[in-house]
């Protein structure tokens, strides 16, 4: 959170155009939670609304020495303060700053208390949507800045009309095609899987010492959540909708409470710190996009806390008396405001996260902490599928899902070939598949990863170069995206190796490397420290890297990243 | 709540005009609380919205089989299905809506989960702001109606531009001389009026049995309110901007709850509820807007619910085990969630407000029970301040200080002249020419009452004249003013005999009548019997109308009523 670190806001050649699901973004920065390079996805419309006001990029440096929020309206920029927002929640703050620059249609990304209090777990907020992970929301907050704020009112005109929309029809008809996209996932969202996951004996629950009990299915499955949805919203141009808003009804003590948890959600506050009270959940999810917070890692790192309470690595003097118990969800929700808040006491022991929170109680938590470089565990249990596991592992982010996420393993996809879950065998070479096909084909060019997953695997890549030649004017190939795939995974590779990383970083929490999973149709499975080195040898070798994990001359040379090679040169790493 | 019952929303000739502080917009209903014709003000940026799309008045009629939403674009007018919003919140509501309607410009009056549960003490909400008092929100709910979304772009000139013009500068150059207005009215807002009630010992508190502890001052006054303050906030046009955006912060465990809880919410939440937890009532004002409640029926009820419950009226048993007690917080807090959603219990007991709850008590309520007509008491104890106590007898919306607030006595306000308080003579008189002033000088045209009493009492009616005159084309004299106001007060009290209202209706609860005032400036002070027959007589002699508060043909005939006239003639009172 210094403050020479840089917090880059990009949208994407695709933002803006009707392209389909195009309407993602990405903020990128140096992370407080894992000291890696940090990179947060939201969609909604801010990430067009920075296109429409003529702009791809927009990059903050530097710091402000009192609250201030920054007004982009096309071409007219302005820092003002936000004495008045400061404080203020990012639903509030959304609502009171377009009421005081007059402009109802400006679209705002802000941080709530947690960004203004530096927790390493802080969002950036959208709407309700959220730049969620890896504490970009205390970086914003370290510069003093509480608010974008952006109208743009400019149309643009992509290079070559016919030929994007010829390729918008392919990408239009491939979506048709798909056998969950319309039918499924539009009414059910990313809650469906909550059954799929908890079937296979991965989805993980009391912090991993168990998993996916047949009550979370019945609480927190797909009926249930049906019971509790209003209806769904969608992000620009996206003919999906797969955000589903949920409202807590009857007789729950939260109910009116709204909100849009995803799967991960239902694990992070349900399953994960043992909540099977489905509403609790939903108004968890509701305050940590109030208070801007990854509901992700606040989850995992409460589910650790209980873990930690019950075996009295945290006592009721820790806790200021709460009952940290696996179940609770009073406790589970009070704990997020004592978490956004940096309360004394609980609150700024947990603030920080699972690696921070283990730091600070030091003795015996080794074999309790669910992160990989920092950054907490998401509802894969990569015990239960390898590749999904050695991707947490490889990450330049740390444990993360979207990354190099394995439809392979979970659903059996056939592109390039359905993977046997529990086997290492040729997961180093898919995990480096996947990570590269997400990053040219969702990534890079914004557009959303679920699509490229459910509608578009047998042409994602062809789809990209068609696509973003046709608004640009480039003449991209098939081959293109793929060297563009691997120079972003190189360059961030990069990036951390100068941030002192090193392939011992490249590893699994002491759970996973010992403790076979107990229960379900993961039963007795788990990650060798053997398996893990093989897949991880397996892995680099795929890449062209070292038995280190460091990029080889040859693979930079071939990408074009001699400024990157020379960098590591430098270090005396190449 | 009949189906045959009407909604009216109703903007003004000055709305959507540059004249300051002409925002406002009065909701008519016949009211679920009083029986009585009922009128719910509220400002903002709504009512000129409807005066853009090029509509006066917007008449809700009939009943919907399901729930529904009205969308108003310009001369495009339909009506949906709002099974998505129903259930929700109203800031939710006002969110969800404008993304459905893809017009983030849009303005929108809604109900919450009070108005679908036909709580008489519901609200309609715009923004954060309220059409209060009287249940129209329960109407609206009876209705199937979740909300009117509006977005006008027509642009409308004035009659007559330069008289316009003129007589604009002539109420700014008022406004600018008011003693208050600027300095003080806009940096503090109502809020400000605790430490002046409290010095005259007509604050009230814990239900009326006590009055303006010192300690009130000191939790709920200026300096208090400073510190929690962030901002301030303007409606359309008005260059004041009263209302104060509050934030409860530190170690509350309210942190992080922002709202603009008014004067009246300090008494209804706070010393009525006998709570002084500061931070609590900004919360509980947040929970009624977002829920839909009138804050100041709501306290009122709890306050008397509490002192219930002290007597043993209200048994643990009745309250779902809750402690009703004066001053705490915790319970003021959660009660308000019980009202919205007429949970079981203690919410369905107290959710139709003071006259149901006393009705379903039955023994033993009558001398706890603060309401005329109905509509629970405001926040000014009438033992200390006669005529303003008389106009809540009188005024035909029932306990209602919108209708003829008595700033000559309560400021020894100068026009016509101050008023001792406590003494009954004149009061007759000062509270119709009170109620007429406001009515012709605020409601009719749309001007903000708090403009009348600050900046224009003087000038009150030539202003009205002026203004109305130059934006209508009409021309209108001081003395078509007064006609004006006294044909609405003849107009709805007659709808109020026609609801079989009587004499007997225009009195006071029993303890105002039967026990002196504590302690305090206005110690031993009460309304005896006597003196509010004395005050009723006058007051009906005053306005010229019966003995029995009939007015007379002759004052219908003066004043063009003759329609009115047959009407009360058919129902053999005239």
């Amino acid at each position: 959170m210094g403050e020479s670190n840089k917090l880059i806001f990009a949208s994407g050649p695709l933002s803006g155009t009707s392209a389909p699901c195009a309407s993602r973004m990405s903020v990128t920065t140096k992370s407080p939670l894992t000291c890696a390079i940090g990179i947060a996805l939201s969609g909604g419309y801010f990430p067009v609304e920075l296109k429409f006001a003529g702009y791809d990029v927009l990059i903050i440096e530097g710091k402000s020495e009192e609250p201030m929020y920054i007004w982009i309206k096309d071409d007219k920029v302005s820092i003002r303060k936000a004495d008045k927002l400061w404080g203020m929640n990012t639903l509030d703050t959304q609502i009171v700053l377009k009421q005081e620059l007059n402009e109802q249609a400006a679209r705002i990304a802000c941080i709530g208390p947690a960004g203004e209090n530096l927790s390493k777990m802080a969002a950036i907020i959208n709407e309700r949507r959220a730049f969620g992970r890896k504490g970009v929301g205390a970086v914003m907050g370290s510069k003093n800045l509480k608010a974008i704020a952006i109208r743009g009112t400019n149309e643009f005109s992509v290079a070559n009309p016919e030929a994007f929309k010829k390729a918008r029809s392919v990408m239009l008809g491939a979506m048709k095609e798909s056998p969950v996209l319309y039918s499924e996932f539009s009414k059910l969202g990313t809650p469906m899987v909550v059954e799929a996951t908890s079937a296979m004996g991965m989805f993980p629950s009391e912090n991993y010492r168990t998993t996916g009990e047949k009550s979370y299915v019945e609480n927190l499955g797909v009926a249930s959540s049906i019971e509790r949805t209003s209806g769904n919203e969608h992000c620009y141009g996206c003919p999906v909708g797969c955000t589903q808003l949920k409202i807590a009804r009857g007789s729950s003590k939260y109910v009116g409470a709204m909100s849009d948890p995803e799967y991960e959600t239902y694990y992070s506050f349900g399953s994960q710190t043992g909540v099977q009270d489905h509403d609790s959940i939903i108004y968890a999810d509701h305050l940590c996009d109030k208070y801007g917070l990854d509901t992700m890692s606040v989850g995992v790192t409460i589910g650790f806390a209980m873990e930690l309470f019950e075996n009295g690595l945290l006592t009721l003097e820790d806790t200021n008396g709460m009952e940290l118990k696996f179940g609770n969800h009073q406790v589970m929700t009070d704990l997020i405001t004592e978490i956004a808040f940096r309360r004394e006491g609980i609150g700024q022991l947990l603030c920080d996260g699972t690696k921070v929170l283990a730091e600070k109680i030091d003795q015996g938590c080794e074999k309790y902490v669910m992160h990989v470089k920092g950054l907490e565990f998401p509802a894969y249990d990569p015990r239960g599928a390898k590749a999904h596991g050695l991707n947490f592992v490889t990450a330049y982010t740390g444990a993360d899902h979207n990354r190099g996420y394995a439809p392979q393993e979970i659903f059996g996809a056939p592109i390039p070939k359905p993977y046997d879950r529990f086997t290492p065998e040729g997961k180093g070479w898919l995990t480096k598949w996947n990570q590269d096909v997400r990053c040219a084909t969702a990534d890079c060019p914004t557009m959303c990863g679920f699509l490229i997953d459910m509608a578009l695997p047998h042409i994602a890549e062809e789809n990209t170069a068609a696509m973003v030649s046709s608004v640009t004017g480039l003449s991209l190939t098939k081959e293109d995206v793929y060297k563009v795939r691997e120079r972003v995974n190189n360059l961030a590779k990069t990036f951390n190796i100068t941030a002192g990383f090193t392939r011992a970083d490249d590893t699994f929490p002491e759970r996973i490397l010992t403790e076979p999973i107990k229960e379900g149709a993961s039963k007795g499975h788990y990650v060798s420290q053997d398996e893990l080195n093989m897949m991880l040898d397996d892995y680099y070798e795929a890449r062209n890297w070292t038995k280190e994990g460091i990029p080889t001359l040859e693979k930079l040379t071939e990408l074009g990243l001699e400024d990157v090679a020379q960098m590591l040169s430098k270090l005396g790493k190449l």
